[in-house]
């Protein structure tokens, strides 16, 4: 979905607006069948013969994905990788605003990154109501990730996105998902390797 | 492949010798008769009625990965994620290498960053044959990402990793793979609307 969200994008910049199926399936690399099946759900959005509306189809996929609100996220651990979050572009372009940075160390505390001052975590869960947060984002050292999981769940966010390279605990409804580095590098290597 | 590699090493370090395909399937999250595809290939490591050999079929996953070599890998575009990466230990720890630093910066070269010296990306191709660089990694912002990768393929680069929100252009016979934090945050947002 977001790489259909995405095609549509550069095409409507491009001007584009009408596609037919089989060009979006080329576009997005998949086979026609398989995006038929998954953009059944916006059928009313494609034309038999003619394919579908690229900006209507586009709104619909952002309604669908959740892109068309804005999403409030904090950071804990203000290192290199929190700072670049911080004034990452893309993220904002997608409706996601940094509106907290949070760390324990107290020389970084008050300090601004980008329009945020540095908080410290112990102030997230009174943060987190007074702010909106829905989403916390993990950037701090493996030995502080389960600490700091453990004060988003006290906080009351749902979901968690975990940059730290160590696995975290947290209750059953709260979403979590890793971001792995290495993973890409494996797949970078195996090809240079298998082709 | 990397999640089965990712819990045997779990396993290891718990001193288990052996696991039975039922339950690493479990640990992985995958069924039983995926993991016997999965795992077929490396069919001396499996013994009917028993299970895997830990250590062996850890290292054999390891080497069908190239995991078992170092991988020397630049990074282009020091910035605060080119930083962060630079440090980051669970690169290191899979044998993945950051052997150099570029930036076009005339303020940041010559800087020192962990071991390594910030260099002219000009002097890219030149590094590339010295230090035997496999990988090439872009954490530039978007409107340098092209050149970064213009660099990298000039200088005999065949994998590139590019963390900058932007496509890139590239001959055939160079692997390209995006992270995408977006996608992650995605991800959460959808789950979080739709459970």
């Amino acid at each position: 979905m977001a790489v259909y969200l995405q095609v549509l994008e550069e095409l409507e910049a491009e001007g584009e607006e009408i596609i037919s199926s089989s060009k979006l399936a080329q576009l997005c690399g998949v086979n026609p069948s398989q995006i038929r099946k998954d953009l059944a759900y916006f059928g009313e959005f494609g034309v038999r013969g003619v394919g579908y509306y690229v900006t209507d189809l586009k709104e619909s996929i952002k309604h669908f994905l959740g892109l068309d609100k804005t999403w409030n996220c904090a950071i804990v651990g203000i290192g290199n990788l929190g700072r670049a979050l911080i004034n990452h572009r893309a993220i904002k372009d997608k409706g996601y605003r940094i509106v907290g940075a949070f760390d324990w160390d107290p020389f970084k505390i008050g300090e601004k990154v980008g329009d945020l001052e540095i908080i410290c975590t112990r102030r997230l869960k009174e943060k987190a109501k007074e702010l909106n947060i829905q989403i916390g984002i993990i950037t701090t050292p493996p030995n502080r990730a389960q600490r700091a999981a453990n004060h988003i769940v006290e906080a009351g966010i749902k979901a968690i996105l975990n940059f730290s390279p160590t696995r975290i605990s947290v209750p059953d409804d709260v979403i979590v998902d890793y971001v792995e580095f290495s993973r890409y590098l494996i797949y970078l290597s195996f090809k240079l390797i298998h082709g």
